[in-house]
């Protein structure tokens, strides 16, 4: 059997400044980081919207090399999505230097056909209104991963309700959780977004790792201690992306198999800061994060 | 064979508020939480000052309950230490409204000779200066587990560091490595830490968790994902008492060791929290402890 992922979520050029150094204009988004690190475990079906003239033939033949299919791509008239940002030498905050949303500011989402029946949805960070409408599209017979943004849960909080009532698995950051809840303590908020539908919900802590809650469980996925960041962006993404593959060639979607997807995707998010934008992504393997997976499996380990 | 360890602190009266509540000059100092979580392990043997007229005797008897000796905890001519803070409702500061330094200002640790050669010399947070002096006193044949701030790393470096050089553990936070050696990355900084004498130290981040690095092994201990933080003043020296009271009962104090001792201390610090000051620890028990060392494993464990 071949199970099949299906994600959605924006494809872009990033601007990144750190105190390792600047890059212009490389490839970002947040379905580029998750599609390229599911890849590494399944097949990936992507959606997106690029601009019709300014992207180029590279990424597009290095994103098919690792199994994702971009049917689902758009060409749209205009300028690809481009972001510009600058970390604090910490990593502890960045700020947005200019966001230029250009085809993705009216992206429509068209699921092709052959991308029907997905076994896994994963919905990345877009407008909670264009999150709904690929519901109704796709159906509510597949396992549902969403993400979103605090800008989602500041102007279209009912939109998002209403996406969150209909997915399965919540994937947000703790300051997201404490926005949506009122409630500080991840423990707290966890019960009170759980209580309002989905069965299962991880907050991610950056740097600090991610909590998973479902009725049954608790479960915290260390972040590698890396040495040495080079570029956070995409982390997030990746460890969605990461956790999203696994899931996809699971047998299961159940407490313990998102548990070692969480753990797939801290390895694949690892491997991403290590270097700028995507470019650990195009070279990394499996046995590359299969060796990070047990790195943290020994982490946590009492003998 | 009975084990000992000796710790070395401030005693003091602390007046906090939290989005909690208040409470006035409570009882407080490092060497009373190390004490307190330690005493579930081992009894202690404790040197710190207080003042000659101010201190009540349902404290001294709360202790010395506990199989906490108080032997070396000296009355001196003025006040005990005072210190008053407020805490933002998230936890993610806390500002210090006053400190009275009072008796603790020219504390001069005396060493009872029934205190000697403890199997672990835990030295609390104070003056580089008089950690030497302690060290000096009782010999370098304890093992020794040292914690310091970010004052001493500002105005008495050196001094600091010659205590380290005798440190078999140091346990300092994540400020405080970075400051001590100029590495953002825990990882990074644990590196030049070792090269610079001890076999191990224990990085910690507060509700994030605790890393260990030795020459042989990283490890990383989750804190307790509370539903309500109600004070998380002591939670450092809860984690080092608790830690501290487990290597003195263990029969080593190799890596393994050290990680279980982890996550007493994590155990021992959650308690710590739900209630203000030493209060949860007043009625503490082992059982309660252990509960939470099994919930810890969970939290991190895959089947």
């Amino acid at each position: 059997m071949s199970s099949s992922l299906l994600t959605v979520g924006s494809v872009a050029f990033d601007s990144i400044e750190t105190r390792a150094g600047k890059r212009n204009e490389i490839l970002g988004g947040a379905a580029t980081y998750i599609s390229l690190c599911a890849s590494m475990f399944a097949p990936v079906n992507l959606v997106g919207v690029i601009g019709d003239g300014d992207f180029p033939q590279e990424h597009i033949d290095m994103l098919t090399s690792k199994g994702i299919n971009i049917s689902g791509l758009e060409k749209a008239p205009g300028k690809t999505f481009r972001w510009s940002g600058k970390y604090a030498d910490d990593f502890s905050s960045r700020t947005t230097l200019d966001t230029q949303l250009g085809v993705f500011e009216h992206f429509d989402p068209k699921i092709p056909a052959e991308y029907a029946n997905p076994d896994i949805l994963m919905l990345g960070n877009i407008d909670p209104g264009l999150q709904a409408k690929i519901l109704d599209t796709v159906g509510d017979s597949s396992y549902v991963i969403t993400d979103t943004m605090n800008l989602w849960i500041d102007i279209a909080l009912e939109k998002l309700k209403a996406v969150i009532r209909r997915t399965d698995l919540l994937v947000i950051n703790d300051e997201e959780s404490a926005m949506l809840t009122g409630e500080m303590q991840v423990s707290a908020a966890a019960d009170k977004i759980l209580a309002d539908g989905p069965g299962a919900v991880i907050i991610k802590r950056g740097e600090h790792g991610a909590y998973l809650f479902t009725k049954d469980t608790v479960f915290f996925a260390p972040a590698f201690p890396l040495k040495d960041v080079v570029d956070p962006t995409g982390a997030g993404d990746s460890f969605a992306g990461g956790l999203a593959g696994y899931l996809t060639q699971a047998e299961s979607t159940n407490d313990e198999a998102i548990k070692k997807g969480m753990i797939y995707g801290s390895a694949a998010a690892s491997h991403t800061c290590e270097d700028f934008g995507v470019e650990n992504l195009k070279n990394l393997q499996r046995p590359a994060v299969d060796a990070r997976f047990e790195q943290l499996r020994k982490l946590v380990s009492l003998k």
